[in-house]
């Protein structure tokens, strides 16, 4: 079946601002004619989203590293069955707040399991579908941590009380996984302020999705 | 390390009378002077039990098949980590009521997933630990189902509530489980009454186990 709608994802370390961009380029997209379904991960279908309670609350140490692995994998795999590929399917564009390379920059670069492990599970989980476009939020550790303490609580609290050094493999890994697939991925410098960033999220997008109309 | 302890798997269809026997195994274990620990999958330790109760609950479609062996998958992760390595490493003997078998049964044999899929989940969960003998109860699936009809309901009949064909397809499969593996597996007849079961059982771990001292 020809697919319509395009696939995004909003990609980097806490605190980047991905939420905040989301939403606005949601608005823009939306403005310009398109319907738009606005999901994350882990979760984003009600099945998942009771995975993600598993997985996202509790002590660091609550899942050995293959166990949350496995989790990501069966929340993605209903993400993926019960909502983005029906929206696809529908003609609408979806955008998610984090996908499948987050699982690389986390239980892989992260937590040091092996890509070949990782991109395994992604093919059970999501079989042939990968994002349409990548959009990486870069900014330094130190300056994502801290807007993501401004945040008020709830209690998701086991990937951002990680070390220091964790979160900077992460900002690594992401660099390597932009480095490695350039025609979906595009690396944006976030430090800036909000408005600035979501100027250059749409020129990203209308350049790579014309069909997007911005 | 060497194992002091001896691994035990009950297998078998909905009320073959596994629950009921591993209480009685467990009691002739500890009579023999073993320390016992007797756990069941789904589920078994802490983290183990909270994926357990998205699998068995709610409606027969509630997870797409590939989604439900993820999280089988991840629950036994869990439960082979935390709790039955630790055990066997104490030197108890274990007695989990239910195993990867059941996997084979349910998620292959029942709802037609690759058994090559399953096996490639079964070594993430448990790398190389297999049990050491593995008793499959075996009676027709009425007597089994009316059985489990008249135990007390606790919400979770998401496989009780599946078709007689599929719970036909379970038994044969662990017909032909049994069959390549009979090293391991002992089928034995759970029709009879539950002290003559009882005996059957402990003559093969007599048999096959001799360090048990039954
Ligand atoms: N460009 C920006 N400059 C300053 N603060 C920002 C910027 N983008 C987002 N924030 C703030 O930082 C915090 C984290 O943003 P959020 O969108 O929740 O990040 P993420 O979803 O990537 O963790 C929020 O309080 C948000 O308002
Ligand atoms: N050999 C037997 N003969 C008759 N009833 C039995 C026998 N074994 C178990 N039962 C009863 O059948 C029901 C199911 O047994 P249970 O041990 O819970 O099965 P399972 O754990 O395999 O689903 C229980 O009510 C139990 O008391
Ligand atoms: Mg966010
Ligand atoms: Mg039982």
């Amino acid at each position: 079946m020809r697919r319509r709608g395009s696939f995004i994802t909003l990609e980097g370390g806490e605190g980047a601002g991905k939420s905040t961009q989301m939403a606005r380029l949601k608005t823009a997209l939306v403005k310009a004619g398109h319907s738009c379904t606005a999901t994350r991960e882990p979760g984003g279908s009600h099945g998942a989203e009771e995975i993600r309670d598993l997985i996202v609350t509790g002590t660091a140490n609550r899942w050995d590293s293959i166990t949350e692995a496995l989790l990501i994998a069966a929340a993605r795999r209903d993400h993926v069955e019960r909502l983005i590929r029906p929206a696809l399917k529908r003609g609408e564009w979806v955008l998610s707040d984090r996908f499948v390379d987050s699982t690389i920059a986390y239980q892989g670069y992260g937590r040091g399991l092996p890509i070949t492990l990782l991109t395994r599970l992604r093919r059970l989980s999501c079989e042939r579908l990968m994002p349409d476009l990548t959009i990486i939020l870069d900014l330094p550790v130190e300056d994502g941590l801290a807007r993501a303490a401004l945040r008020k609580g709830n209690g998701e609290m086991r990937f951002e009380s990680e070390t220091i050094d964790f979160h900077r493999r992460l900002r690594d890994g992401f660099h390597k996984i932009a480095a490695e697939d350039p025609e979906r991925c595009v690396v944006i410098d976030a430090t800036q302020e909000v408005e600035s960033v979501s100027a250059l999220i749409r020129a990203v997008v209308r350049a790579r999705l014309p069909d997007s109309g911005l």
